[in-house]
């Protein structure tokens, strides 16, 4: 993941899904599902379903394009998860791509604005960074914090991207940089936030009994759930609270049985230090104003109590919109099956992914297990 | 259905979603899926799924936007018929929503090339009335018709038209009108065309026996099922076969066990007239060049062996793009329930709907029954 500039829309996608069936030894499933939100604004492209099932040499196939923002690349895994679990398809595939450079002034900040409320928020020119910032101040204040308690979030997400060959951002980052970091809409900073990348992530889902007749190194999927809330920061019940990850979460840990303590790691949606935080509270893992602690006190790391962002997370892998919640997906499996490298995280069972869409409207959350 | 300009994306949206919660007297589904293509480009709005849940009041649910250009109606209720035929939801609902009207200059023409395909297509100037103009021009010089042997397809829908109190243009056009009508893209004229329009239709999916059990009037979904082909034009095997619709209506009829003459009456997308005449040979209808002959004879008006555009089509009710599929499965609900008013068809038990993304990349297509 990276700044493709040589790459189209369409190849990171092709790439993407290729790698993955042919991981899987799977020649042609019977549908694909691509997560991304922004094709239409900034390739105008859209029909990217049929456009990438054709490109990648499966013309005929069902093929959906869906959309949830920032959350766009789980909710397509979601959808195609609904379509296997339920019978109602056997072998399908989900990419999630997303091309954002090699755009014209500010086009991607525009389109970025998009996952925000157009109407209250995007029409005042509040950016997505702004966003967050007004989110962060509010944390600060409310709960006595100050812009360096934040750094552990960047930090450990470059300490683990130095490991991941497919990371955008492969160095380590002293405290000393991120406090001298420039500010992007106070009190958000440079490395507070995740970069501006193309990429595209993908996999392959069957029946487990089938991936195992198969002799398929595979995962099983032990919940997937979703949750909404406002999408505008001032309709929300509590701006200082993701009611849609309390939502997905609880969904999450009732259908795989299981509680917060009991995951090996969790691939949160850090795209700003601040959702790090609100992902860690929604989730179960601290109070509400507790989320920082767990940097702070060096919980997060790979030997920590509960490692996150393994790989780098969106802060130093990167962060294409909506293929973001597939390298969440497929990081998880990596870490499953014993394939993650140099951060290879020991006797992992059970990891979390939560992927987000927008300041928080559209959270998705799933719980995967190692196959033995 | 109608331009619109005092109501904003979301509150077309959100009228006809809880317009459909009211007929079927559920306050809260499960979750929602909302069809659309373009309000990312014309309304600088994304994470439209959980904007439309929390402005019907449904904030929590889940709900994902789905995108397969004009067939994204269809092919949003195609994602939650798998999640409710597969048992994996019960009651959830489907809303198809455009605002096309009230943009800047060009916006929504090029909005609409996104429907192409951007890099091989839209990129040298093709439109998509120009995509339709080749596939009409060559038609014609292939099986030797005239442009006014088109005018039946037309004139049909604008009968039909008159009786729908939610059709855009309710008046009936005549041969001389549709002769002289101006060119937009020659062969393609105007009253070839259907209307830029703003809309929203929804519909409530559950089990059938639950469905009974409340008391409903429903119909039931008796097939579902979708194929893609190439975006561009010139990668298909023959541009003049709809290979994606010969796909899904295949898959339609093996599932459902029927054949085309059992069908009582075919909702297909007629945003053009060649798309008509495309549609009733990809279906098996008539053969490759015998479209056109169901409109100089008859057959399609509402006393013809195969009745089309029942309530007039997307010619005459009007085609606000992702809303479209969603207008075509309402209203072969209101013929399978006794519902169309002046055009009621007698007897009707299987219908079926087309829905056609781009120039036939992504074809969707249901059958419904009458539940006595």
């Amino acid at each position: 993941m990276r700044e493709h500039w040589d790459k189209a829309l369409r190849i990171l996608a092709e790439e993407a899904l290729l790698g993955a069936l042919g991981d899987a030894g799977i020649e042609r499933p019977e549908a694909i599902w691509v997560g991304n939100m922004m094709s239409g604004q900034l390739s105008s492209q859209e029909n990217l379903g049929a456009l990438v099932a054709d490109h990648a040499g499966l013309r005929g196939i069902e093929a959906f394009k869906v959309e949830a923002a920032c959350a766009s690349g789980a909710a397509a895994f979601r959808n195609a998860f609904l379509a296997v679990a339920g019978g109602m398809m056997d072998i399908v595939a989900v990419c999630g791509v997303e091309k954002m450079t090699d755009t014209m002034g500010d086009a991607t900040t525009a389109a970025l604005a998009g996952a925000a409320d157009a109407v209250y928020e995007g029409e005042h020119g509040l950016s997505f960074v702004g966003l967050n910032a007004l989110l962060m101040q509010r944390y600060m204040y409310e709960h006595g914090y100050q812009r360096r308690d934040f750094a552990g979030f960047a930090m450990t997400a470059h300490r683990n991207a130095v490991g991941n060959p497919n990371a955008m951002f492969r160095r380590e980052i002293s405290l000393e940089a991120f406090e001298r970091a420039k500010p992007i809409a106070d009190p958000v900073g440079l490395l507070d936030s995740a970069g501006i990348a193309d990429g595209a992530a993908a996999a392959v889902l069957m029946p487990t009994a089938m991936a195992r007749a198969h002799g398929l190194r595979c995962v099983r999927i032990k919940a997937s759930a979703s949750g909404t809330d406002a999408v505008a920061l001032h309709d929300r019940r509590d701006p200082l609270v993701l009611e849609a990850g309390v939502l997905s979460s609880q969904r999450a840990y009732s259908q795989a049985g299981i509680t917060p303590p009991e995951l090996d790691f969790f691939e949160l949606h850090d795209a700003f230090t601040i959702m790090s935080a609100l992902s860690l509270e929604a989730s179960g893992f601290a109070p509400r104003g507790g989320g920082v602690r767990l940097a702070l006190d060096g919980e997060i790391a790979l030997d920590g109590r509960l490692p996150i962002a393994t790989l780098g997370g969106l802060k130093a892998r990167g962060h294409p919109v909506g293929a973001t919640g597939m390298y969440q997906i497929v990081e998880a499996v990596q870490q499953l099956r014993g394939d993650a490298g140099r951060n290879q995280l020991p006797n992992c069972r059970l990891g979390m992914t939560q992927n987000i869409g927008g300041s928080g409207a559209n959270i998705v959350t799933h719980i995967f297990e190692r196959v033995e």
